[in-house]
């Protein structure tokens, strides 16, 4: 089994503990149709990678850690989606959760996979109880209030949106959260890590306004030109595509630069690059990161 | 400061670290609006009097066990309220938290406390991390998939319920887990509670049922006659008040001869019984547990 293989099976083995006999079967089937296919797995191949560089002392951990920020991105997926946001039809390219099982099993599912997170987390902490706190608090504040996730999202439900708040708490604190338990789950320093995620969520974020902007809603599984419709900042939108795709390359490379000493720097400054390179559109050129 | 003012306190405290600096300032508002003034705030009370009663050598982390219960109470009633379950337009009298602030910020105030509420543990267990593991399971086991308040909620939306699944998850699961947390927070056997809880949230499910039957909307703060409207399942309405009454008064001496041997058995058996009287409308007689 690959990486990839392997970070699946833990979703589908988490999923299973969460949706084992007992549970309501529209429950369970909102939940797994959230989960799974899965959309890019960018925030827990990044996890992975990073607690691989830092040498990975405790596989099942950091698997845990990337298993929780994946739940947690796929919950505020189904959330944002909602009539009462987004009220957005698709998702993935196939109809999204309310659509498919009613604004009621959406809350539920969002809810059951939040918790289910914070579970998994502490499922596989058993034998090193001392990393578990700082990981939890590490995911939740990446979701919570005041800057997770949630802030983000709730940024959209205000006459006057702070910008600068509005943008790391939506996309770069998920982001920064993958960095940083990557590396607490291995037993490395993690503040040096929180700089090379959020430029990376950031430049996710600014690939994100372009593919709104310009890309193909085929391709993406989700409607485009949403931004716009729903008044939300977007650097694409507002400086042009060239001036966004410079502003991306710069964060891509801020993000390589940011790397501490770790014994497997190199691999993961060209794993960086190569993510990177699937963010933006084809047709506006790689990325020049030299 | 008694008990009830330190927990109030703590209360504020978790609230204030998710609702600091940078956070959108009517997410916030809809946090703190969701949770103060309080209810009977009964579940934390449980947590802490089963904390007292087994030597509560970690006052601070039993505490913040009975915050995080309280926090995931108060988030299920928010999202419960919403338009696509209950749709209802009072919660402990004042208008519920979408009526309030818009169901948008119903949805992101009840995933946010969801987060706090493990946050709030992580914080507080720095001191004592090999009791972490073990009370967040037990928090997340409460309110999560299969068998916790998002499951018992999901059972509203399925066309068939399975009674048990659904009262011991939608009630009986967080005070079960209220007696399971005070327990571990104090470093107690934790498995011996289980049914002192799963008994008195029973008793409490029962209590709720009668009170919907025959009690007073106002002074409840909530709209009454909900059961029937929602064609929820409710002994007091399927075998009448007098024969509620009677299975509450054996839920709850079941309750206290279920009271494992500890240091504080004698007071905690006198505060359930206490508990219990506050449970049940007036006009309809005591309860009689001798």
């Amino acid at each position: 089994m690959d990486h990839d293989q392997r970070f699946e099976a833990a979703m589908h083995h988490a999923l299973a503990e969460a949706t084992g006999p007992g549970c309501p079967p529209r429950l369970a089937a909102a939940m797994e149709y959230a989960v799974f296919p899965g959309g890019a797995r960018v925030r827990p191949r990044l996890c992975l990678a990073v607690a691989a560089a830092c040498g990975n002392d405790q596989p099942a951990l950091s698997t845990a850690a990337a298993v929780s920020i994946e739940l947690l991105h796929c919950a505020s997926l189904v959330h944002d989606d909602l009539p009462c946001f987004d009220d957005a039809p698709m998702r993935r390219g196939k109809p999204s959760v309310h659509v498919a099982f009613g604004e009621d099993l959406a809350v539920l599912a969002g809810d059951a996979l939040i918790v289910l997170a914070f579970q998994t987390l502490a499922r596989e902490a058993a034998h090193v109880p001392e990393r578990l706190a700082a990981l939890t608090l590490t995911v939740a504040n990446a979701v919570g209030g005041p800057h997770g996730v949630v802030a983000g999202q709730a940024w959209e439900s205000e006459a006057e949106i702070a910008l600068m708040d509005y943008e790391r708490a939506k996309t770069g604190s998920l982001f920064a959260a993958a960095t940083v338990a990557g590396a607490q789950a291995a037993g490395a320093a993690p503040l040096t890590w929180l700089d090379v995620g959020a430029r990376i969520g950031a430049a996710f974020q600014v690939a994100d306004d372009i593919h709104d902007l310009i890309g193909d809603a085929d391709k993406m599984g989700k409607p485009i030109g949403q931004d716009a419709v729903h008044h939300r900042p977007s650097v694409a939108r507002e400086f042009g595509v060239p001036a966004a795709k410079k502003q991306l390359e710069h964060l891509v490379v801020g993000a390589i630069r940011s790397i501490p000493p770790c014994p497997g720097a190199k691999q993961l400054r060209q794993l960086i690059l190569r993510e990177a390179q699937n963010f933006i559109p084809r047709g506006i050129g790689g990325i020049r990161a030299a």
